[in-house]
């Protein structure tokens, strides 16, 4: 069996686009499947004590993410068009996201949502902007729509958010490979490895990862 | 002349402890010279209005970072002790570090302080601690330990964090290379190639690094 991470991302998450934009091409070079589950930040971060994003509670950190983000882009080739609104609320299009997976094209349409969002600088809470992301990904935006209003997408949403947070979650994008999380674009190297069994040990211990070691 | 980065550290910081020992090897073997600068974080946080380190305030945050740090000091080769307190308190040793930079063994005495209290799990609030460290380095504790009370050092200190707020700095470590900030031991490769001169530019903009850009 090929090894496997799961990609845990939030669409209003800027370090999500990043990471969605190259996951598969990125995992396929290293032999490892992606499992893409879309979740709300939004309800761990208010679990937390936060009542709006961190880059906006914080200003300065606000700042330096969208430079950073921007040279980021500019490194992986990625359009970047700052929306108006910071974060955008990405309920409708999480929804969107676990119906497309089940029609088969989840990926698409997740990819198509960060583009128009951070590549043109569109409202993903705009029915049209969800409509034109089903349409990129070639689906039917109408039967799309339909079925993320269901009561059963909306429970599913609920279900994987609550996972998120139970499994330690606090900030997107996050992996998961073999139980352990990683968490930020920048640890995407670290997680593959890591599914491949890929470990290394500190000198001062035998075995750090085995269990209670007390971190 | 060399390119150059300033490194901006906390001794207190578990990330600036992974920057600390490699940055000289790295910046070498990349052709470019670094700047040590030793700063409080503390009162940069208080303005932020945390009255504790982000990962006390959220422990399941708190809780990865020590497993994350376990990786990467394994990755590293560096050995890991979590200290009983975190975070510590570093204004001592930050004084002793300026004093030691004026004599020419800043650089061992930082790396001595960073493998006491993290390789070690040694209280660095502690003078005995410190005279270990100064020890280490090649120098005379007695003289140092006298010099880092004097109110010149204890100005010099409060004028370096007061640079480093101004300067947009809100955690540690922090790089700067030729005016662009770069947080995190995760960006240190992007500090250096950016301190020689290379840029990647966004697929969408002629110079998304002109002054103005919106972001």
């Amino acid at each position: 069996m090929q090894p496997q991470i799961e990609f845990w991302y939030e669409f209003s998450s800027t370090y999500s686009y990043l990471a969605a934009m190259r996951i598969d091409q990125v995992a396929n070079r290293a032999g490892v499947d992606v499992r893409w589950r879309p979740f709300l930040l939004g309800p761990i971060f208010k679990a937390q004590g936060y009542s709006d994003s961190p880059y906006n509670l914080f200003p300065v950190k606000g700042r330096y993410m969208w430079r950073d983000l921007e040279r980021l882009c500019a490194k992986q080739r990625l359009p970047l068009l700052r929306p108006e609104t910071f974060p955008q609320n990405g309920v409708q299009a999480a929804r969107c996201a676990l119906v497309c997976f089940s029609l088969g094209y989840g990926r698409r349409f997740s990819r198509a949502v960060f583009s128009l969002e951070f590549g043109a600088g569109r409202d993903i809470a705009d029915e049209a902007t969800l409509r034109e992301a089903v349409k990129k990904a070639g689906g039917d935006p109408d039967m799309v729509l339909e079925r993320a209003g269901s009561q059963e997408i909306k429970d599913r949403l609920r279900e994987q958010t609550a996972e998120a947070e139970e499994r330690g979650l606090f900030g997107a994008p996050s992996f998961i490979a073999s139980g352990e999380l990683f968490w930020g674009n920048d640890r995407l190297d670290e997680a593959l490895a890591w599914a491949k069994g890929e470990r290394a040990y500190l000198p001062n211990e035998e075995d750090p990862y085995a269990p209670n070691t007390g971190y």
